[in-house]
């Protein structure tokens, strides 16, 4: 590249619909990392990417250029092929607990980093903190170990990967430049890349409490990435899921390890079950294990039916520290204020915002308002009945759990703003609208 | 407006396509001089305005914002209307310095503030203080009483005049965010609304040593400076004029003054004289001198077939200190080195590129590559051909003025560039495009 290239010519080109060279993107990326690159230039630059996008060949070069930013997870010590899994994240969505350990039971190898939650509830991370003892931190050492030992490890994301999305991220979110495409799905994948796992699954959620509020759109954005990960040499799948109801019926961080436990041994909710089999089915095709998502499924099946799930399950909290008894005998803090919202009249619980029930359990204290706010982890809410189910007037329709009066009574007006009751069944959605390879 | 208005929100209602409330607008700039809305944030969205633009309502109010930002001159104190000329930049644009007598000589008055210029020659107030002994500072109060006196006083421009306009301008300068038709609109516009004149003369440059390339483009930002005018009770009119070739023969900052007495003696090139009776007209129209064009045309060859332009020149220089012997025996210093660009062939001089005469100008000394360059104010060029004239092989087609060899020969080996001689006679478009009003 020439040597005297300057940002300003580098929006200009952006914002006349070019594309960048690689070494354009390197350039940029790296120069913004290092702090040569002021906010300023990559604000206006940012927006220019939201009017022109960007082709699939820039895509994945910032995809590289942000991995490749901070710290590569060099998962080769471990000697064998490991998978990964991402959500765009929903309300009540416990699946990387759920999916850990079914598909390391069977046989293929989980080494995962995962984030603290922002908004609505927890993330996996603080979900793990919330049982007592548990350990999210582990040396390189101890990850590599317990991965070859039980096929699963679950740390915290390490503070040096991919500095500049981090930085980039940030920046985006103070000016309008978070609904990009190709800047969603870069940020998405450098992290993955820079975690090291060799078959990706990306669970890109739809609807009211997704970010992706069309079908349309969260298949716009899982070819994007998908087609990041497969040109960057990770077998990449993308399931499209519904997100305009929560997933399972517990939101809120222990209330949802309590779902786990129920999950991984036979029981839970139907639409939990029912996305877990999807995404490990995928997962075991992407680690090799399996030949077919059919053949995935049937063993998935059967590691939750024989128990092996569970077991496996067990080993990695003990592995971790954690208290065995917390989840053997459900010994996880609930908050100790609870109050049921009662059905106005008798009927079918209509469409449930997920959005609206993530916002009730973030004030109920399970979620975060900014990064410094205290999770409760005992907070939350279960929807006694969920939508399409029928319910008579006088009988709960959710169950909320806080540690303050003043939020319980906010939390019962909210809800009467969100659940709905009608005489017409509702027609639901499939939880699961495509595969996106 | 709402308390809690914040500026990614603006950002994404303005990249959204949505307009700006006046409250918003007037939110917006004074958060961004106060220091309060950070670069970033403008950046961006900078960057949405380019792509979507802005309504005629917005644009007059962030041009009011802008102008409100800073000092406001008060002209009132002169007890007449005063009108004020704008040109968007051109080559060898000497208008200023020929106008302000001429309108003045004509009973009108004109209380200007001028900049100094960046790019290929200096501004106006550059020429200026080229004359021994001138003075571009004034005290407010001799300001009012030379224009009392004899209808002309040009200063300095204000350093408190839109501290908006400057911050925005030197950000949008490196985000790639100039070229916005409302942001270059209101950008002019605010510094004429603070000046205070109540009627406005735009001169329009299109072509290849204009801002403008195209006749269009020129078109489209004198309607939304015109109307920007008109909407705040300025009489405002655009006169949309060429810029493919430079206006006049000399171009460097003495020898364009040298130009100017030439001019204003009846003397001097046609081009030139054409323009300035054209915006010089519409300067009597907007200051109500005259009810119109043809009125102002003709009272404008008056004062200069009479002498008394030419006079009133002098009263000018003599009022703001200047040395009267400089203009009356034209004793301006002009650079030591000179060599003379000769005609490699027989014939007609085709286009000249005013672009490139710009830059040629500015290597031999005559503009600042910088805003801290030192200028030289006897560099310079003289075209003793210009377009379409015919030159025998071995005349001269440029001559230049430096004060240094080595860029001199800089200059020639330019010159061999720009110069192009061919045997049909070019057809060169009209000086004066269209009257925006």
């Amino acid at each position: 590249m020439k040597k005297d290239v300057r940002m300003v010519d580098l929006i200009e080109q952006k914002r006349d619909g070019k594309a960048h060279s690689r070494a354009e993107i390197r350039w940029l990326i790296n120069g913004y990392t290092a702090g040569d690159i002021p906010d300023y230039q990559i604000a206006a630059w940012a927006m220019a990417v939201f009017f022109r996008g960007m082709t699939p060949e820039e895509t994945v070069e910032l995809t590289v250029a942000m991995a490749e930013s901070g710290e590569m997870l060099d998962l080769s010590a471990i000697g064998r092929r490991c998978v990964d899994k991402h959500s765009t994240g929903g309300v009540g969505d416990k699946t990387t607990l759920l999916l850990g350990p079914m598909v390391a039971a069977c046989g293929a190898s989980v080494a995962k980093m995962s984030g603290r939650g922002l908004g609505h509830t927890g993330g996996t991370i603080d979900k793990l903190e919330g049982i007592p003892g548990f350990r999210v931190e582990l040396s390189q050492t101890e990850f590599v170990e317990q991965v070859q030992r039980i096929g699963l490890a679950l740390i915290a994301q390490s503070g040096n990967l991919t500095p500049a999305d981090k930085k980039l991220y940030a920046l985006r979110d103070v000016t309008a430049t978070v609904n990009s495409l190709p800047l969603i799905a870069s940020s998405v994948m450098s992290k993955k890349i820079a975690a090291g796992a060799q078959g990706i699954v990306l669970d890109v959620k739809y609807g009211a409490g997704a970010f992706m509020k069309t079908l349309a759109g969260a298949r716009n954005l899982a070819a994007v990435m998908v087609n990041i990960g497969n040109s960057l040499q990770r077998k990449t799948t993308a399931v499209l899921s519904d997100m305009n109801q929560p997933l399972g019926r517990a939101v809120g961080n222990n209330l949802e390890v309590l779902e786990v436990i129920d999950a991984l041994q036979g029981e839970g909710p139907e639409d939990l079950r029912t996305i877990c089999l999807e995404l490990g089915a995928w997962m075991l095709v992407n680690a090799e294990t399996v030949a077919d998502a059919a053949e995935g499924k049937e063993r998935l099946r059967q590691v939750l039916a024989d128990g092996s799930a569970w077991r496996k399950f067990l080993a990695f909290i003990e592995a971790q520290g954690g208290r065995l008894a917390a989840v053997t005998e459900r010994k996880l803090e609930i908050a100790p204020l609870t109050a049921a919202f009662l059905a106005k009249e008798t009927g079918y619980v209509q469409e449930v915002d997920a959005q609206k029930i993530g916002r009730l359990a973030m004030i109920l204290g399970a979620g975060r308002e900014t990064k410094e706010s205290l999770i409760d982890y005992g907070a939350g809410l279960i929807l006694t009945r969920k939508p399409g189910e029928w319910v008579e007037q006088g009988q709960p329709v959710l169950q909320l759990y806080t540690r303050d009066a003043q939020k319980l009574d906010q939390g019962l007006q909210l809800a009467a703003a969100i659940i709905r009751i009608g005489q017409e069944q509702p027609t639901l959605s499939p939880l699961i609208a495509e595969v996106v390879q």
